[in-house]
């Protein structure tokens, strides 16, 4: 049986490291999970006026002492991406690469896909267009795959599908280097249109085009609602009231991910709202549990 | 005419200098109601944990980094507060001792009282309980008058109001020192309640009683629809939603007057939010006097 966590933690940006020191606090088991930068977006931020206390800061340099903060605190990143998580009634199973991680109460924090999907990604999500590969490879075994990757995790995807599919394309969306099995082609072209009819039979670049029974676009976050299934999302972002809840018991979120503005203070107000009402949720479980009658305080 | 502000915010504790920081960023005509040393909870606090990037930080210092970002970006506070304000339609009127300010837009940032109400003093309010000595001054002309002071301004309200009624008492609840008119009389004692019949008739102290017509309570904060009336207050806190809006059109609140939890990050994360959009209610009401048609952005 894996360990129980009472709290997982999915994003390392502002919300999700708030909500972490905010529970760490509180004296809670958590899971973060999320990236040695922290976030993209905060490291990459040439100038930010509007974190008060450090006005005209770089991205990188507030990142380091957010980064310092956590340290100091003893709260450890786990550099793993979820790839599914599942709502069990009493806890969050978490599935990542085929491993199980367990949580009593969940926040999101996985931000936002930055960029509009392509033309026909929604239309052909399910037939044949996917964001887990590795959660779908078997479906591919012997067909051609294509991989439009924007992140390294992308890399470890395309070589895991290689193994099972006849034909692994990949095209890299990112700048960083890449090491790819010898029998995945690349392809340098600018993804436009996913075309087929019931199913995807195609993706269209600017400059080719690329038969494939199905296409994994691996961005940085996935659609919330892919991520955690049965979960409410609203205009596509997670649907949450004013304490973070989300329409699932224990299921918490915060930063860009429930909505505009996307802005480092709202995410981590945010980001504290959710991991205290987590805290808040455990609590009246415990009582529960321990035979407390607790009639007014049940969800 | 008083110059109209875009934006008016009350309060300098964390949600209302990032909200003055945010609109300040938007190029807005600001005027930011506050404190020197911004806020007594924040300055008091020992040692704060969970602003992120300062771990262990005293509140005096967090504060100096605060007043130092506003320094840097030229965001004066206006050591006053507003006594009433009201909602005029389309602009604010916000009345300081006689004084006159317009807004465009409101974000309120008071913060709330801590302590519990006096007994009786929720029972006699406006039957002579009130939170604005210079505002009600006129009704005791002759009269004997209570002030119990919790603040700076509290000394000067008890001066105005000694010279107009016959008889001025002042419990002083600080610690800061005071210089009261020779006629008013000093009363170092504890209250306790309330007491009258169909209006006040006196204070109860721990150990003494003092016959009174009117008793002023000059707290920090007042409670926020004493402060603007017709704003929708629910279980002592302002009702908001998600984008921070009151129930009052161009009027937005944000920090511990929004409710629990009482924190800085939730108060800040909430200021941002109130001050883009009020910023965002700014341009619809700029579109639609302008003429142009804009039938799908309207409230």
């Amino acid at each position: 049986m894996s360990e129980r966590y009472d709290i997982a933690i999915v994003g390392s940006g502002p919300a999700g490291i708030t909500a972490a020191i905010n529970a760490k606090i509180r004296n809670k088991k958590i899971i973060l999970f999320g990236y040695e930068n922290l976030s993209n977006k905060l490291y990459l931020a040439p100038r930010i006026d509007n974190y008060v206390g450090f006005h005209g800061i770089r991205g990188k340099e507030l990142a380091e002492k957010f980064k310092a903060h956590l340290d100091e605190m003893d709260i450890e990143i786990t550099y793993e991406r979820p790839d599914n998580i599942y709502a069990m009634g009493d806890y969050y199973a978490i599935m990542i690469n085929g491993k199980l991680y367990e949580a009593t109460a969940l926040i999101l924090a996985t931000g936002i896909q930055f960029g509009k999907p392509f033309r026909g990604e929604a239309e052909f999500l399910g037939r044949g267009v996917g964001y887990c590969a590795t959660c779908d490879a078997p479906l591919y075994k012997g067909k051609t795959v294509t991989i439009i990757g924007y992140n390294k995790e992308s890399i470890e995807e395309a070589n895991y599908v290689s193994e099972l599919a006849e034909k692994v394309y990949f095209v890299p969306m990112m700048k960083e280097e890449y090491s790819l099995n010898h029998n995945i082609e690349v392809i340098q072209d600018k993804p436009v249109e996913i075309v087929g009819s019931t199913k995807v039979e195609k993706l269209v670049l600017k400059n080719s085009e690329i038969q494939s029974d199905g296409i994994f676009i691996l961005r940085d976050s996935v659609p919330p609602d892919q991520l955690v299934p049965g979960l409410l999302v609203e205009d596509a972002h997670i649907k949450v009231n004013r304490d973070m809840e989300t329409n699932l018991e224990g299921c918490y979120a915060a930063g860009d991910v429930t909505g505009k503005p996307y802005q480092y203070l709202k995410a981590m107000g945010e980001g504290q709202v959710a991991a205290l009402n987590a805290v808040a949720y455990l609590e009246r479980r415990k009582l529960n549990s321990d035979g407390v009658s607790n009639p007014t305080e049940g969800k």
